[in-house]
């Protein structure tokens, strides 16, 4: 059993940490013993760097769960905007749970198969333990891991959380709380640890050759499969899609704090792409963090351009909203292929992506499948989008991405759906009509998110529920 | 005198940098001079490393004052909120001061004393400033120190910040702005560094053997015991306890603010503790840094799950609030003790943790001891069981650490309770009554937070100050 | 051509990458060929720490965007903060497009060059791209540069969006959306550029031996040039200066959003500040990285205390506005040299860029230049001060200084000027008086703030549009 397995999901670097090792054990034979310190020092500082370069963008990704719950409760309603900060802290802390006690053994400890093992309760390695015993033998053995285990684990656990993250906002205002923490609960412990077994776990779409670098798909359409089957069990919010065809517009209500979780959001993708480098020993690591920070950021900026110039033809007017779903659907798709070498690629990948969510937010609109923050544009089509386009820019299998985005499609989808719909019969995961009405803050928390301010009622109010009698 | 003492709360891991050192040192012999400058590189970027993770890390925990404002912001009612932004920004700024100039010399320049030594004003060393000159003769001297010496001020100033945001909390809508900038001086000044001079300063407690890693005694009680003794000398707001024993409800007035502050702490958390490791350049450092991350958010996410759990029970109701404070109190503490190697107790100790505080609130209401923000079951008692807990965990003694516990608290709270009454006596601690009825806002500052919100009106508000006259 | 030129704004610090490289190769040709793994081990080590030092810090000050958009969004009136919410999205998007097709180019491909070269399209070296593309022959002239090419990039272009965010702030409640975006684009494309082609591009005023560390002149004098321009083109806010000579207090909207802004941008200012060391791989760096950080702090907070206890003589109240710019022309101030030894110079330095921004701030509004958040005093008063100050302090030319300060004031404030009035002729630059009276949100976006609260009324308003007809 490798415990200790990292995701590795670029070939062309592959055993770039390991040749440098040998370089310097060949070296150290023809000065034997006498340059052995010199040359653990570098390994060890090599080491240090690849622990240290998870922990901080690890840090970061954390980070980005603060971003979607500001984002989530600027945009829905006031009356809802409690319960969607207790899913958030809740979902993270879940999620956490669940990869430390699950998920992690599943994706990573029985490296190459289909669904993972059940090893559970992840934690250092002996050798780790030893040395921090004072076992000073057990160095060289923490060493040729290239980073301390549960740094790992650490940056790992971040990214599941995101993709429990995704779903909270696109079931905002009406799914039930303690159904959504079920959900979150099996999401994060079981379906995103196999698809994660089946890609960086170098399971069989691994070894078909699909690639897909920091996520695109295995977090970001992930987490929107999961969201577009809730939304279709849970159904659309009351009043949303009236009889007479048109669509009630339920703007964000609290529009700064919504700018906030997309900056929020900006600056962790950097820890989530730049940290998918999954090592700094080394200087093609360097460059290659480096030129992915770049990427990322020109990818999300180009979503954003492209929003700002394409809203008013495509929903009708300059949209704040969806210049802010340009950033961040840019950034799903430059997710699977941040590491590519020509920056204009990443705006163009990133600008495509910005359309893609606008043009999948009128999709769905029209299928009345209700998105309250158009997460399942921005992570699941974007998603799609660049995972397909890595293989465009960077000269990868087209048939191989395609057949990877399908199979994580229709497991990550037909398992979710199924759960939510276990989850119905057993808990109901949709609030009464009243509870919508009254608003889930006052109903499921007692606690309004803005008890002192007096707000607007809605006028249409009495439409939306007018069937609730 | 030493000036350049650093904190080394652990006896386990002593000397591992001056082993490596060593070792480097014996290869250099052995083929001197040639591989002098590979053996300096080595050094050198250990030297870099830990710098780097002072830098790093103490960023993160600066970032924490912001999460404090926030966490308090939100809390207070409307027309306290912009009184508690000044506060907050202004105990960063006299902390940082106060530190600059008394706080670390008493703190570190005399190690092992008692109260430590009034050296004014701390700066570089004569060697860092001569390197900087250009004087290459001096880097051997600054290697030897193991970080530079800012950089250790840096780190240790942001842990002073956190001690006096901790009483910013408890006392918000009621404790007068200069008295409370008054008292933060003295506590940044003299209290936390005489508390700091006799644990990290390797005073009579460190010597004791008493061990609390990255301060949940020392930083968080200590924050805890000068915010009880506040809270006891201003007394609760009007109101707040009713004359027929009922307790007037305050809830928060900005939900979505309170968990971004929250969030932010969640952040910061990971640099209060993973900088507390004081090195990088090990690998037994990174393995270490890697452990205690991991174990911080899984004691912060067991104390959410707690909260979500058994808030009903205990409070009445599924308590955001009580959830929020969860993760704080569980990350409060396995502050004492984050780098213990199994995992499961980190979230045990959370989870109890979290518990410690939703029963400490109930107990402080009980004795009709007014804390806004929870900051005294969150930091104090969630701190002493966490100071408690590590002996449990990791082996420690039980004895010992109660002793820490009960000496850090006569102190601090007999300190904080005089200098509180003779602030009372000399200016006055508690705004009037008129005063607290407006709101400090209007009444100290003339700025209210939202001018443009319409606000509810109190409709307690006539009962509350009945007696005002 | 240099592609890989880096600023350098130090003469101290020169030469000692160069000269550790040199050290080690000495000690290699020695021993050569058998420590050769060692040694390049060290420089690769070396180029590792140098890279990821630009995108740690880099990813603070993009993070800076962020803080300038909170604190913009709770300046304005409610009515005004969506569309301030877009400008900044928007201009950190058009920043690093434009400074990614142009204005790096311009700044830095054509060294000591007068207005730099139209060198478009700034990325990877050929070195760079052969080494991710396996070629190991590559890795001594990438290591050679002494970090990645993109890292200093995207260092580079975040100062750049910083320049930017600081016109918004200025002129929010009354430019036009598309006129601030042209406007941005060139500032970001050009002109910037040009000032520092000037500076760090080795140009002729860093010939003339002109310092300023991390931009107090060249970002922050420049943004402040920028917006005063815009200031005076686009003319004070309907009813802000009134016939009877008073002025019309305009409050911000969200205290708590604008203090976030505050914190965000005092904890981004250590990447500001620490990155612009430009390197990280030597002991002198580290040292000088350490003693960055804490005097940018210690500028902020003396920059705090000062406004806490002068605003009142100065400004007529304990001015909680004025405290929060006090942080932020403290740190501008002490931007222009905050590698100084003494940490005393730097709390003098933002105690009196605090000052400055105080009474800038009432000289501005003496000759009826409306300025929203007080950008022009804390940002380009503050950053003559500071670039004057450094002299003071560090013993440099003041002449040379003064030219400095003046030539880049004569560009930038000129061609900004001329920029605003073409804008003007040919977009127009200024909403209607009806937009401004119903406000940018609801006029230009069809998307209020916070579409759900009630708002008062403004009782001045109808006086404020009364010729509006």
């Amino acid at each position: 059993m490798i415990r200790h397995q990292v995701r590795r999901p670029r070939g062309l670097r592959a055993g770039m940490y390991v040749a440098i090792t040998a370089l310097l054990s060949s070296a150290g034979l023809l000065l034997a013993p006498a340059t052995l310190a010199a040359q653990d020092g570098a390994g060890d500082l090599g080491f240090v760097l690849n622990t240290y370069s998870f922990l901080v963008w690890g840090v970061l990704v954390m980070w980005m769960c603060a971003g979607f719950t500001m984002l989530e409760a600027g945009s829905v309603r006031s009356k809802n905007a409690s319960v969607i900060c207790m899913k958030n802290i809740g979902l993270y802390a879940i999620a956490g749970l669940a990869y430390y006690i699950i998920g992690y053994g599943i994706m990573y400890t029985d490296v190459g198969s289909v669904i993972g093992s059940l090893d559970f309760f992840y934690g250092p390695s002996a050798e780790e333990v030893a040395l921090l015993g004072g076992d000073q033998g057990a160095a060289a053995a923490v060493v040729e891991n290239g980073h301390a285990v549960m740094s790992d684990w650490f940056f790992q656990m971040v990214f599941v959380a995101t993709t429990a993250s995704i779903v909270s906002g696109a079931l905002a205002e009406r799914v039930k709380l303690w159904a959504f923490f079920a959900f979150t609960a099996v999401l994060t412990a079981f379906v995103y640890p196999i698809v994660g077994a089946w890609t960086w776990g170098e399971g069989w779409l691994y070894q078909m050759g699909f690639t897909d670098f920091a996520g695109s798909t295995i977090v970001h359409s992930t987490g929107g499969w999961a969201a577009l089957a809730g939304a279709l069990v849970v159904g659309p919010r009351w009043g949303k899609f009236r009889r007479d065809g048109s669509i009630k517009a339920t703007p964000p209500s609290n529009i700064p704090v919504v700018t906030l979780g997309v900056f929020i959001l900006w600056m962790g993708w950097f820890g989530f792409n730049g940290g998918s480098q999954l090592a700094l020993a080394g200087v093609a690591d360097a460059v290659a963090m480096s030129n992915i920070l770049v990427n990322t950021n020109l990818a999300a900026a180009a979503g954003v351009i492209t929003a700002l110039c394409t809203s008013r033809p495509i929903l009708g007017r300059v949209d704040l909203f969806a210049t802010l779903n340009g950033a961040i659907s840019g950034m799903v798709a430059i997710t699977a292929g941040p590491n590519i070498d020509n920056p204009l690629w990443a705006i163009l990948i990133g600008a495509v992506g910005s359309l893609v969510c606008m043009v999948g937010l009128k999709v769905l609109e029209a299928r009345r499948i209700d998105d309250v923050v158009g997460a399942v544009p921005a992570h699941l089509f974007a998603g799609i989008w660049g995972t397909l386009a890595t293989c465009i820019a960077a000269g990868g299998n087209f048939v191989t991405q395609l057949v990877g985005v399908l199979s994580v499609g229709a497991f990550a989808f037909s398992v979710s759906w199924i759960l939510w719909m276990v989850l119905d019969r057993v808990m109901g995961v949709r609030v009464s009509r009243s509870v919508e009405s009254i608003g889930q803050d006052a109903a499921e928390l007692g606690l309004d998110a803005y008890p002192e301010f007096v707000l607007m009622v809605d006028p249409d109010e009495d439409d939306d529920f007018r069937d609730a009698g």
